[in-house]
């Protein structure tokens, strides 16, 4: 079967396999991989950027392409309640390229990396038709803070850290080549990671992950591996004005965004409703027993069909 | 200034730090990074594989494509000391792909991480229009066992763990669609690392690399980071009669496989002395005060002048 029949959650249900050393915590599926070492636990996860897809080198500088590199994969070592340490990069680039691209990128690697005191210790050097930036960080988790996609209770309610839907906006005024929209385009350019957002409550939080591919993606993943199901407020999602603005500029509705879309790097995190006193965040939903999404939407609820975005539909 | 001019080793100048941390025990520059981890010492190495560059769809299997992927990466903790543990696979696939493809290759690097007490614990999915494979392997070292770049003295044997040229010629013969030479091809299509070969001896090695890139390269990089020279004696490089067969059949020189082909994934390292007795391997040369590496044929020694694949050159 072609891939992109099989869809990307297709192609991992394929290669999953359940972990056979039992230090192993967190196998295939999850944000990271969670692995005892000695008595401190690892939390270990890679991301890829490739040009034209993750970003375009017409209005990224390689000072952002690095930044971003680094900011992805810190949110996936943060959505699983660690804290990153350690990072390897592995680049393809093209041989007929200037070094000034290698100068802006590590330059904006080792920004993003210093703000979260993570450090570059290695990596790979090759070529390619294509530039790739294929990133390993390695952090570590206190126990009581992890938090995986399979944790999420029924009665659970959902939360967001921040605004969802401006990364692709931005995305889309420039690829129509629309002028202005400063906040939206930011967001898609330097997407940040969030720790700050929710470290002073990690241990309240059940599940977590990372808006990468749009809401409805995220609590899609949280549902299947929880075995649960889940209702979204519409009404509630966090969407700021500017997104709006912008998504009216190319005839969309930024919800469609919020939901579908990606690259927020925001966190979703589902809390108890004895935890919710002690925890922040923009309340959008909550866990349920039955299974399914439901979209709630002007006081109507909905199944929701689409799933956000997929490399490989 | 163009990264073909640059090439690979002025690349790493560019983007080389030293490391801050001071759990941080080797950074960039050697075959992994190392770093302490509570009681223990981590290796941690990543390397890509490139469609068209590292494997060719029309002589390798996905099979072969999975095993190469880990064998190589696998041989890069070996050259530390170490033994690999965990797995993480980045991908990069064509969207139209057959999703056959991704099963052979899990197959392959299933089989061979097995091989070695390998799991694969995660990774990223993404799509590209050249296939890449890019692994990261996490291993262990112990202090005792830890073999660097940097840790080659004066008077230090350098030493072969097996025979060189046969993946270049194996290669060359792909190329030029040359029929028969079973031997150097499977040396292409399947290389392996070779942790058997040294683990018995590892605390008796100062520095050890393993052959990705020619054995001239490999010295190389032994005498710049040890900031020593060497002596390379060409007649007692193991070169098998099947390599040099197959070199005759495209009119080239095994002996220049051997240095400046690449891929055997054999092991070089270096022994003092004292210790020659307690080693097995094939004595292939010296290091020297005297900085350059010469090389030593039917009795005359000249400087070598190459250096071995280089990605960008």
């Amino acid at each position: 079967m072609k891939l992109n029949k099989l869809g990307e959650s297709g192609i991992i249900k394929m290669i999953y396999q359940k972990p056979k050393d039992k230090n192993i915590l967190v196998g295939i599926g999850d944000d990271a991989a969670v692995v005892k070492i000695g008595k401190k636990i690892g939390v270990i996860t890679t991301d890829t950027l490739v040009e034209g897809d993750h970003f375009n080198l017409s209005y990224f500088t390689p000072e952002q392409v690095g930044m971003k590199a680094i900011e992805i994969n810190v949110s996936d070592i943060v959505s699983m309640g660690g804290a990153p340490k350690y990072a390897l990069v592995s680049l393809a680039l093209r041989k007929e390229m200037d070094s000034r691209f290698i100068d802006g990128l590590y330059k904006g690697m080792r920004k993003a990396a210093e703000k979260y005191g993570v450090e570059i210790i290695g990596g790979n050097l090759t070529h390619a038709n294509q530039i790739m930036i294929d990133i390993d960080l390695i952090g570590f988790v206190k126990k009581q803070n992890l938090s995986l996609r399979s944790d999420a209770k029924p009665g659970d309610f959902i939360l967001v850290s921040g605004d969802l839907g401006a990364s692709t906006a931005g995305l889309k005024l420039f690829l129509k080549r629309i002028k202005g929209h400063s906040y939206v385009k930011k967001k898609h350019l330097e997407p940040k990671a969030h720790p700050e957002k929710v470290q002073k409550f990690l241990q309240y939080i059940n599940a977590m992950i990372d808006v990468s591919d749009g809401l409805a993606s995220e609590v899609k993943h949280i549902c299947e591996q929880s075995i649960v199901g889940a209702t979204i407020y519409a009404d509630n999602i966090p969407i700021r004005d500017e997104t709006r603005k912008a998504a009216k500029a190319v005839n969309s509705d930024a919800l469609d965004y919020a939901l579908y879309g990606g690259e927020d790097f925001e966190l979703v995190y589902t809390v108890s409703e004895k935890n919710l006193p002690k925890v922040r965040g923009y309340l959008i939903g909550e866990i349920t027993k039955k299974k399914g999404i439901r979209i709630c939407k002007n006081g109507k609820e909905k199944p929701l069909k689409k799933h956000g975005y997929d490399h490989f539909a």
